[in-house]
């Protein structure tokens, strides 16, 4: 989810503060917080209370629908039928582990790994882009025999012990251990370069040669490419590829994190690496992959994967049983035969462009960017490139008052992280686009 | 899954040493090579082409059923209706993050932890037994400071990066971090004694002494108290508690994981640490508990979980949706309305009692133990107490072929893991023992 703990911190349920919530909410939460404990972090101010949801429509329990431009995991939509109907079909005739064959998994992995580079021709399966991530951690230090690993300081890889090393905003602290190097992102709107692959790519080279000398050898770069948690950076298409070069110069594997930007998302590529022109050597998945069914994957080269099934081995219960091989393949069934990668290409260019209009009339939108179906929205103080991390925050608490439900993302939580289901229209973006004027205008 | 790695490389499938496959099944791993590559491990000498379940039995592409008696994650029966029809019409209807609020969450929060001593009030939900195990260790090392975790030799918690580190089985070298210390599993048949709870409790305390000595501060002991890899221990009920008070004088704190045991299987007790009468402090949870459904659990007190969720927190994007509380609530409901951990009380008795009126007939047998519906039965050379492998895999592989699919546990694999679904009857029990009769005739 990437939700880093001060974007949580400024748009999060705090019960101490709590507004008079409604009677089932109110119910819901006070038991909520008995058996969930401090581990309970809601979304809004008032939480919201769902009951269902279709499409890019979440329903609360008064009926009142709600235009979801948060959530990527339902990413062909919530409640797809398709996949619903996969799921209730395999769920009710066999759901066992990979120990044993059973053809759909196989088809599933074949018609997955034929959407990747071909030396990439192996395939993993897990329940959770956490576990995606630890196993591509467990490859890439294997592999090289090193500890060392870069990533962007507001990185969030998941919840492991390892994956946690590497994602410096899930911790108050932002502390990582001695072999974690972290390294900019690549934002070219609050400190613009001419080059700004080439400033990355410098900053990677810099952490790689700080790892050696402290007598950590590097194992890998790892990061997603739309860069979520950071804030979003997408353009120029192809600035990542510098950076990997350098990592594979240095003897180091790219692992690409594709929990975010993966399977069409961002409009022209079904992978964000190969928008980069990357070279990836391990590829790890998540979120969209099943459409809510708890489901990930890792890609890699078989020279990679030998050597570490040999020493070690790895098992996943769950990972690549037949009901989650039954979901990946309705889903991507939904996204050829519904056209969701153009469709997040060319509606995701409309939105940007409407988004761009309003900012000529509302400067507190001080930048829009993105790819397909993953936009940053970046509030600043007119006049200046300063972080408006409040406006940020009233607009997230707005727009959920006009039935918009939306996050935050970046190092000061000021970008609007807006990353809907893949079916998103121009209709649910001209809905997106009066909502917003008529917010900001209320603060203007 | 607990496979330790000699296990599997006595009952898998070597593609070198590979019998003539059938047409589906030789077509099957050929794919299943080109793309799972090294990390494909499959059951028998001839793999199975599994097409459908239900119940206890497994149905293969040429449509001969199987007694399942390996399968303990589809715990209350493989495709059991109940279940089924719960997924299928929460697919259907909702399926987010628990940044929301729904209801269903709620109820099976409320419902899991009223099976809990009533310290033990906060859950936190996760995909897999895996993450589970890994967000225990974060736990337990956030709460004492400490980094020392004791396990048995022959454990297997999971498969991340730091659960791999406590799961001595996984590796090859068997090798563990200087932070982990290992501890003979409570063996009393190898290795007999009066109390068999006093010399675990002694190696536990030597095991904290020797890490305290080495400078590390000891954390958690972590065990599975059916020993499930180690070789099936449960006898006599009790025994683990003098350990566990070992553990607390030192300030540590115990870990049950209950992958294994949990969720009534043990035939007595809903979780296998209260057939001890020990006092677990964090208890894990998943294979089981959503009869396939990807999902798991930490189960912990407020005193535990609040500090780690202040300084790092915790966010599970499948963990803990409104899919898998449907399938966790089905779950309880069948257990329930099935009566199915009496079911399992009764007729493991049955079963335990059936096996050792054979082995009174065939001294291959050398034990016969477990509690509920989970049995180990450990061969060893007549007249001795010498471990037989041989024996072991030649029974697992012959009783396939006699309809009836096993596996094998312990440093020595001699000994069959038999933990059926939870539906196993009388009538299931007695087609095995006319099976391993005619089985172990055929060798005698």
């Amino acid at each position: 989810m990437a939700e880093a703990r001060q974007i949580l911190s400024l748009n999060r349920f705090d019960g101490d503060a709590a507004p008079d919530l409604s009677g089932s909410v109110a119910a819901l939460v006070k038991r909520r917080n008995a058996t969930f404990g401090a581990s309970s972090v809601l979304f809004y101010r008032e939480p919201l209370e769902i009951v269902r949801a279709e499409g890019v429509w979440m329903y609360d329990s008064s009926g009142r629908r709600f235009l979801d431009v948060y959530n990527n995991v339902p990413s062909v939509g919530h409640s797809h039928p398709r996949v619903a109907e996969a799921i209730a079909r395999q769920a009710a005739t066999l759901n066992t582990n990979t120990r044993y064959l059973y053809d759909n998994i196989h088809t599933y992995a074949e018609r997955l790994l034929a959407s990747f580079p071909s030396e990439l021709s192996n395939v993993v399966f897990t329940c959770t882009g956490s576990e995606s991530n630890d196993l591509a951690l467990q490859l890439a230090r294997g592999f090289t025999g090193g500890m060392g690993v870069i990533v962007t300081e507001m990185a969030y890889h998941g919840n492991t012990t390892a994956v946690s090393e590497v994602s410096p905003s899930s911790f108050r602290t932002r502390a990582v251990p001695p072999y974690v190097r972290t390294v900019p992102a690549p934002d070219n709107y609050a400190d613009p370069v001419e080059d700004v692959g080439a400033r990355f790519a410098l900053h990677v080279k810099w952490a790689i040669n700080d790892l050696e000398k402290n007598g950590y050898k590097f194992a890998a770069l790892l990061v997603d490419s739309i860069f979520s948690s950071d804030g979003i950076y997408a353009d120029p298409p192809g600035f990542l590829k510098a950076a990997v070069d350098v990592v594979h110069r240095a003897g180091g594997l790219f692992i690409a994190d594709e929990v975010q930007p993966g399977f069409g998302r961002t409009g022209t590529h079904m992978w964000g690496f190969q928008r980069h022109g990357a070279k990836a050597d391990i590829v790890t998945m998540g979120k969209p992959m099943g459409n809510g069914f708890p489901m990930g994957g890792v890609v890699t080269r078989p020279d990679i994967l030998t050597p570490f099934c040999e020493n070690t081995g790895y098992f996943n219960t769950f990972g690549g049983n037949p009901v989650a091989a039954a979901a990946g393949l309705a889903v991507l069934d939904v996204l050829r035969d519904e056209g969701l990668m153009e469709n997040a290409r060319v509606v995701g260019d409309y939105f940007r462009a409407g988004l761009r209009a309003l900012s000529g009339r509302f400067p507190a939108i001080g930048d829009v960017r993105g790819a397909g179906l993953f936009t940053g929205v970046e509030f600043s103080r007119p006049g200046t490139r300063e972080p408006d991390a409040d406006m940020a925050t009233y607009v997230i608490n707005a727009m959920k008052d006009e039935g918009i439900l939306i996050g935050a993302a970046g190092q000061h939580a000021n970008t609007l992280k807006v990353r809907p289901p893949l079916c998103f229209t121009k209709e649910h973006a001209d809905i997106f686009f009066a909502a917003l004027e008529k917010v900001l205008a209320a603060r203007a």
